[in-house]
């Protein structure tokens, strides 16, 4: 069977997250019928990042098998048309190998985090951003973050739930920039590794908030790492602000 | 009774715009709510500029009329707790003289308009931007735009529900400039004039995108202008792409 390679955006609110569930609405359910509303037959899907409830992405990477030989943009374009009114969107699609696999070749992943600081509600980015009310100091939170970069024992940061076998993973980069809104500050966190282990970028970006807030110091931060203890870890920042944005491979596959 | 400035922030989706209406819910009718959680006797309020249904604003401008003399910080911090959970949000409040007039005393509106051309549906920005499937071309929209800088007549461009005196206005600025974004391209198209004619923000942005797809030239858009007929007029653009982001005053009110 021809395999396809998907590019995929989407907004996490209306999903129990990516991977499909008996109970809850999934982007991959969604995802998998709208494929069979081509080929009733298709086999399941496969997915880079198991992204959780509520989280965004603005381009995670599946892949899909079918019978036909599709021409990958008319794919794409038929599997938005069924995909509405689900605010999900195939961005990008590429023939692939047969032994291609969005999750398997996949060598990076990249996340964006995205917090707004301001007294006022939010209004257009409610549910797009986590929404912080007091002010946050950049320089600290950017000496924390470089704290976490490299080959560590990330016990500290990953969910009880973690099915990864090692706690071990190298961050290839952490890093904040501050810009400017017309009311208030956004704060966005990148952080780009091979893996990462559940829930690790929001114990991240919890934890970086409490040094910005000026609870915590970049010390503390070097502290929390070095304990490889889950209870040293700060809040776990909320899923909206979340987005896999990016997935690596060490050819394309989208050219 | 002091009088209050108030900068508001929303989106407009869940409201039939601006101003009050016996049927249907309205910002002005959330404000004024949230006011008289604080002061059930409160007077109605006026605002800077009358947004039609769905349309958003970053930085509307309305006074109040309270009995109390108010800390404008605190009254800012009261008006958002009782405005949830609609999406509107106190951004700015200030105390102003007793003759300072949202509305009168303003003598600039700056809108924004923003278009996002790409072939896949909308997530994050749906109901936050105007979609066009297709690609647009900068420079002529630009040049098209350059035309209605001035003072015209703009009788082609105002509703024909459009209760202004006279047609003839100033228009200050018209530019279009073009983001990449990951997956498209974003124009944002900006106006600014001491006022507006009703929806005309909207019937140059659709008839700009008529130029920008190649349907028309900039010559096309001159000769609209000077038939002074709503029938010369393009497509009036959706509301979901539009902002009043700023009004002008003398003086301040927000320092």
């Amino acid at each position: 069977m021809p395999r396809f390679a998907l590019q995929v955006e989407y907004h996490g609110a209306p999903f129990a997250g990516w991977q499909r569930q008996s109970e809850h609405p999934s982007v991959q359910q969604a995802v998998e019928e709208a494929i069979r509303k081509l080929e009733p037959d298709a086999p399941g899907i496969a997915a880079a990042g198991r992204t959780d409830a509520g989280v965004h992405a603005t381009a995670q990477v599946a892949h899909c098998d079918l019978a036909k030989e599709w021409d990958p943009f008319r794919l794409s374009e038929a599997l938005n048309h069924h995909l509405r009114p689900n605010p999900v969107a195939i961005t990008a699609c590429a023939r692939v190998a047969d032994d291609w696999h969005a999750r398997f070749s996949a060598v990076e992943r990249r996340y964006l985090y995205r917090l707004v600081s301001r007294r006022a509600p939010l209004t257009h980015e409610a549910g797009l951003a986590w929404h912080v009310r007091h002010e946050l100091s950049l320089e600290p939170m950017q000496a924390a973050a470089e704290v976490l970069v490299g080959r560590h024992d990330f016990t500290t940061f990953r969910s009880t739930m973690c099915q990864a076998t090692s706690p071990v993973k190298t961050l290839d980069e952490a890093s904040v920039e501050a810009v400017s809104l017309p009311v208030g500050t956004e704060f966005r966190f990148r952080f780009r590794a091979r893996s990462f282990l559940h829930n690790q970028v929001r114990s991240f970006v919890g934890t970086l908030e409490r040094v910005g807030s000026g609870a915590w110091s970049p010390g503390d931060v070097a502290a929390a790492l070095e304990a490889r203890d889950r209870a040293a870890c700060g809040p776990v920042a909320p899923p909206q602000g979340l987005y896999l944005v990016g997935v690596g491979y060490p050819e394309g596959p989208f050219g």
